[in-house]
Order: C-alpha cells, then sequence, then structure tokens
C-alpha cells in the first residue's frame, strides 16, 4: 500500500533562499516562467518569474550545457546553475545556468509586454487579457496587497474575539429590500442573492457575540462609475455589547492600525512596487453628517443641494478638507438622517432625524458603511410598520430579538475600494480580480 | 474635533480573565447573556452565557444589592460581583452577585431548551429556530471548530507560499457545464453561479504559482441526502510545478496535519464539548479507484455494478475496509475514469482511461475531490474537441494554456462535510450555519 505522509522540502530553490546569500558558488535547482529573454551577443539574461519576485539567469555559450534557442518567453523550465554574486542584478544574486529541462511550452508568443516595468495598456486590454496583464509583476503585487489587508481583518478580529462564520449567498429575502437585487430561479421559488450578511451576522452576535464575514456580496445596481461593482468582497463584522456606537469605529481603527503594520512587516515590497504610502491610522476625525456638509460648503464655497445626502463630489471634498486641515487619510462621517439608512439602523436617541451610523471616506471615497443597530424586539417591530416594511421572511431574524438580543452594531467593507484607496488607483477595476459590472460577466 | 484611536481595554472582562485564576476575591465587572437561572431557595445560581464559555455567579438575598425579579433568561446584562474559588463551578471559579445592569430584556420566554446539554430537538427544529438553537453551548461549539478548520486551511497555505484570491460568482459560463447550475438574470443577460472557481483557480496558477480560495460554491443539484447541500463553502487550491498529482495529496495531507495540531492547540475546549476525536493524519493510504472496488467487493462480498462510478455504499465500505485493515481515518482514492472527470483533468500516460486525479475520503466519506490538470494548449483544445465542447465562453481560459502554463493541479475541500466527519454528525445540515437545500431557502 503507498501512503502519503506530508509536504517533502522541495529540490528547487525559493527566492527567498536563493537570495539569503548562504548559496553563493553552489549548484543549485530553480523553477519557473521564462518572464523575459535578453540578448546580448554571446551572452543573454533569462529573467524567471517566480511567485516571490524575478530571478536574473545568465546563459553564456559554452557554459551553459544546452541550446538557447529551446527556450522561449513563457516556458515553464527548471534551471540548474551555479549563483554568483552580481550587485546589478536583482536581489545581488544571479544564477549561471548549466542545464534547463522545459516544464511546459506557449503555443503563441506573449500578447502584451508583460516584462516592462508598467504594462501602458489600457484597463479594457488588461481585463480582456487578465491572466496575461496579471503576471506583470506591479499588476501582480495590487492582489497580494489585497491578500494582506484580508489577512489583517482576520487575524485582527480572531485576537479580538471574533468568530468567523459563513452565511448563505442564495436566500428569499435580503436584508435592504429594494429593487437593486439579482434574482434567480430556485427550485422553481423566487430567491435572490444577498446584497450583504447583514441580517444573519445580527443574529450571530446572540450566539457567538462577535463575528466577522470574508464574502462576496451582490448588487444588481445600475451604476456604471469608476468605484462601483455589481459584485464584491465584503469585509463584515458584527459585535455584540457594545456601549456605543464609537466601539465599532474604534475596531475598524484598530483593525486599520493593525492591517498597515502588517503591510509594513510583510508586504513591504508589494508596497514599494505598487508605489503605495501607508496612509496614518492613529487617530482618525469623526466629524458629524450635517457639520461635514457645512464645513466643505463654507471652505469651498458649494451649496449644499441635498441636506440628506452625501453626493460623491461632496464626499471628495470631505476628504480634502480633513486632509488639509487635519492631514488625516481617513475621516468618520457620522450620524446619516435616518431616511437614508435601513429599518434596522438605530436612531439617536437625542435626535431621532439622525442615526447612530457613519461611513467612513478613504481620501474623500466611502470604503466602509457600519453603525448601531435596534436590538429591542418592540422597537424593531415598529420601525419595520412605521416604514410600511412587512415582516414576512424576517420571521427567524425578528424571532432573534424577541428572545434577546445585546446592545450591538457593525460594519461592512468594500475590499475592492480598500485597495483601490492604498494602491492610489482611480478605477476600481484595477483592483479587482475579475470585476463584474454593466457590461462585464466574462471570464 | 472628536477622534477615534483604536481599540481601549473593556471595563468588563473576558472569561479567559476570570478564570485564570488572578482576581479571587476581587470586584469585578462582566457582561453575558443569561443562560439559565436556577432557583434555590434563598440562593440562586445565575449562569452567564460569554463568546468563551458560561460563567456561574451566585445571587444571595441580602447580599446582592438588587431584586433577582429583574433579571429573566435570555436578558443581556452587566453584573458585578466579587470573583470566589468554587471548585464546584465551571472554571473552578464562581462570581458573587453585588449589582446587575440590564442591558437588554427579551420580549418572550425561550422557545428551546438551550441551556440543556443536548438540545434534544430534531434537526428541522433547530434549523427553524436556528439562531436560538446555536445558542447551546454544544450547537454552537460545532461552528467554532468549522473555523478552526478554515483558519487552519489558510495559514497552512500562507506559509506554503499560497496567495488568496477572489473570483466572482457570477458567470456566463462554467467550469464543468452540464445541468447543475442556477441560472439567472444578469441586466438582461443569462448567467449561472458558479459551481467552483476551477477556472479562475488555474487561470491564476500562471500568476501567483499557488492560489487558494475560500468562498461559497453553487450547485442546482437535486440531490435530497443527508450530504448534499446547493450552497456550500469550498476549500479550494491550485499549485504550479508539481512533479506528479501526489504533490496535491501530499499539500492536502499537511493541511490536515496542520489543522488537526491547531484544532488540538487552541479548539481544545470545542472538541471536547463536541466529543470529537482527532483523526489519524501521519500518513494516509492512497489506493487506485479500479483496486480499491476489487478489495471491497472481495472482502464485503459486494457485486461491482459499476466499474466507472463510485457509489456512496462503496466508499462507505472503502472507508471501512481502510479503518479495518490499516486503522485509517482517510484514504485517497487514484485514478478515476476519465468519462467521469471533467475535460481539464490530465489523463494519465500510462492508461488514458483512467487520470490523474483522486477523491479523499474521510471515515467513508467523500470531502474532497482532487488532480492533476491539462497544461499543455493543444492538449487542452483536443479534449474539448473530443468531448464535443466548444470554446465559446473559454476564450480567456484556454488564451491563458495558449501563453504558458507550468504543470499543476489541485482540490477542493468540501468545508461543511469535513466539518459533520470532525463531529460525527450525521448530517451535514448540523454543522452548515444556514443550509440551503431543495426545500430550504430561508431565512
Amino acid at each position: 500500500m503507498d501512503f502519503i505522509s506530508g509536504v517533502k522540502k522541495a529540490e528547487t530553490l525559493e527566492l527567498s533562499e536563493i537570495l539569503d546569500g548562504t548559496r553563493t558558488g553552489q549548484r543549485v535547482r530553480v523553477n519557473g516562467a521564462v518572464h523575459t529573454i535578453r540578448h546580448m551577443g554571446d551572452v543573454a539574461f533569462v529573467i524567471l518569474r517566480k511567485r516571490e519576485g524575478l530571478l536574473q539567469c545568465v546563459y553564456e555559450e559554452g557554459a551553459a550545457e544546452f541550446d538557447l534557442k529551446k527556450l522561449k518567453e513563457a516556458a515553464a523550465v527548471e534551471a540548474e546553475g551555479v549563483l554568483q554574486d552580481e550587485e546589478r542584478a536583482p536581489g545581488g544574486v544571479e544564477l549561471r545556468l548549466k542545464t534547463v529541462r522545459i516544464l511546459s511550452l506557449p503555443d503563441a508568443p506573449l500578447p502584451l509586454p508583460i516584462a516592462k516595468w508598467k504594462l501602458g495598456t489600457s484597463l479594457e486590454a488588461k481585463l480582456n487579457m487578465r491572466s496575461i496583464a496579471l503576471r506583470n509583476i506591479r499588476e501582480r503585487a495590487k492582489f497580494k496587497l489585497q491578500e494582506g489587508i484580508v489577512r489583517g481583518f482576520r487575524d485582527f478580529l480572531y485576537a479580538q474575539g471574533f468568530t468567523e462564520i459563513h452565511t448563505p449567498k442564495i436566500g428569499a429575502k435580503s436584508a435592504e429590500g429594494g429593487s437593486n437585487m439579482f434574482r434567480l430561479d430556485y427550485f422553481h421559488r423566487p430567491a435572490v442573492l444577498q446584497q450583504s450578511p447583514q441580517l444573519y451576522k445580527q443574529m450571530m452576535v446572540g450566539v457567538f457575540d462577535r463575528v466577522f464575514e470574508t464574502a462576496p456580496v451582490f448588487r444588481a445596481e445600475k451604476h456604471n462609475t469608476r468605484r462601483h461593482l455589481n459584485e464584491y468582497t465584503s469585509l463584515d463584522l458584527e459585535m455584540g455589547y457594545i456601549e456605543s456606537f464609537e466601539d465599532i469605529m474604534a475596531m475598524e481603527t484598530g483593525f486599520l492600525q493593525y492591517t498597515m503594520e502588517l503591510l509594513a512587516r510583510e508586504y513591504a515590497k508589494e508596497l514599494d512596487i505598487c508605489g503605495a504610502v501607508l496612509p496614518k491610522t492613529e487617530q482618525i476625525p469623526a466629524v458629524r453628517f450635517d457639520r461635514a456638509k457645512e464645513l466643505v460648503s463654507e471652505k469651498y464655497g458649494r451649496n449644499i443641494r441635498n441636506p440628506f445626502d452625501l453626493e460623491p463630489e461632496e464626499e471628495g471634498l470631505i476628504g480634502r478638507y480633513f486632509q488639509e486641515e487635519y492631514g488625516a487619510d481617513f475621516v468618520f462621517v457620522t450620524h446619516y438622517p435616518s431616511k437614508k439608512r435601513p429599518f434596522y439602523a438605530m436612531d439617536d436617541p437625542q435626535d431621532p432625524r439622525y442615526t447612530l451610523s457613519f461611513d467612513l471616506l478613504y481620501h474623500g471615497l466611502e470604503i466602509t458603511t457600519g453603525g448601531q443597530r435596534i436590538h429591542d424586539y418592540r422597537t424593531l417591530a415598529q420601525k419595520l410598520a412605521a416604514r410600511g416594511m412587512s415582516e414576512e421572511g424576517l420571521e427567524q431574524y425578528l424571532d432573534t430579538f424577541r428572545y434577546g438580543m445585546p446592545p450591538h452594531g457593525g460594519l461592512g467593507i468594500g475590499l475592492e475600494r480598500l485597495t483601490m484607496q492604498l494602491i492610489g488607483e482611480d478605477n476600481v477595476r484595477e483592483t479587482t480580480l475579475y470585476p463584474r459590472d454593466l457590461s462585464r460577466l466574462e471570464p
């Protein structure tokens, strides 16, 4: 009988092992994709792309025991050679090639100049050849940073006593109601895709006190802007036993502090490649919705057209105001009007026209919506009734409150938007692996 | 201007702080849900439920400065009292109550006896009152273990150089083709929900070498069994530069080893509550598909009815065989027939009627399907043609291979099934937070 007993150390080296300086002069084996080949007469530079970065290999006629013509860009290879210090090479080390084993060959020359520092291709072209375009080092690095953000979110919340949950994306009813839902047929029953895990995460606060989820959400909004997606990854949390909705903002601030430290520590290379500057997170100003509107109206001479909503341009100006006045990258805008928040939002007892809620703006773009929720069963039932909403389909949700729930609140963060602002991209599709929008459903 | 500067230490204690033995005799503050109240004459035990477990509080008339009648089961409270060692209390500590602040009150008595050790309620009843049933300590612990499995998966793979990705769940085309897809209208275009991230994770191997995703998948299968769900959480990985498909089984074995150690270390309490016994993962037997069928046919006298498929009963017997003969909890079944595997599966060059693929059985239940994939563009195009499949909608996928891909393979693990087998439940709905099946679409 054969037995499988776990992962064995590979005979090929990873880039970090090659660059650690302990193997100079040694013959080593390494695999990777041929990123580019630069011919220089009798010598050629063969750049291997590995998951951790690029390795400069040198082909020298006579020294190498194979024919360079065998190699093609985009081939997958396993190479053997001798490591030499070379200060002009990335990482200060190069591999003097001896032999090469071809693992696979491409069928056609690359359609994009992926070895260039900046691809210089339109967003459309990049999305139309996503799996090729992302082989560019800079394009790839964006999604490594995105990984770091999700890791930071989870690891911080684990340490804060949160439990990770997995809630269904197909349902009979959605959290926010309204029309912007994708509808499907579920074994001859009408169903929708969830716009958020809102109702589920609230129900789970009564079980785990603190929960989070990192999962896709679906919005059938007909916006076609640089910041809207019809499917995105939402970083959601919900926490019980809060004293006030400031506890939720404090938790988000803690997440940002933790995550920026994680990125600085473990993703420094990708930050550098993307030219990303970590934002300041020590303290984040919090300003009331109505006050924020006044401030930007006064400073930038912009009329308040709609006292109940923030237009994107207004969000941009709020970001600019707090950047200029306080050097702040983030700003919490608090106390959104009740009529603009969903039924579960808790109204401010001091002025029920407003809610104990907030958005977080990052360089003038909303990346989070959050707030305290109603936890009292009767208050919740009354609010539903006052809005003319039906309790149908909300029975289990409402029963959760009927049988006792602590004061609680939470938030949802748009992962792709947060990544976009961190890197300073101007379109959220740049930081979405395979965007879904009004025109894009493939691949 | 107000500023938010991060998470502050709460004035209330967590259970681990209470139980660390350093505060005996001290007056402390703690919050939680009133799990149950047991009246014993002038004394009453008030059990508080917190995310880390239960805390025994003692109400003594005269000593406490409030009226016990104020308290109700399922209320959320903040209590103050003095900690005393008490060996009969869980954790060896109890809180002698002084004051209680009510944070919220339920509107009705609990419909389930959640304070009992085993709920003793039907699965149907539990699912119909999910957010209440999970307040039971044992029901809740299952999902804490599920969290541990996902954590183990991610943390192990990060350490193995994998990159986490987020792929779209709405698409124009699905990986496996076939009819078991949920269909929806995407802005007047036909769309489907992805059955797996298969095509996306393969495309990303050309970018990151090794990728993983933990996300929902959707299967419109009309099975109504104890092991099928129509939406589940799939733990997916895909890795390049493999020498053979054994590398993928080795990676899965490594994940299981890492995760069982993580559970033993950080989830011992929940393992104990659920009575779960960690499976043996040191070495996992691997047996060919055809050989496995012979072995169970010989030993258990069962005729081989279909040489190309494993029936659930046969899987059960294979599990039993390897349990009896090798003391194995897991067994890899390898070399599945080509006609039963999708187009991207790599056929065995030594006998193309079979594939370089595997399933992993855990106590006789399939929890993983995996294998090596075709990485050569022409071979892939030929296989599609030979199956009479169209390339339409697969253009970006195929181009990924046209422009070079390393040898690679991967797997998908059903999280709910793995959790079910670990705990020894007999229905996958027991370990699914909100199951979606033929009849259940709510809440």
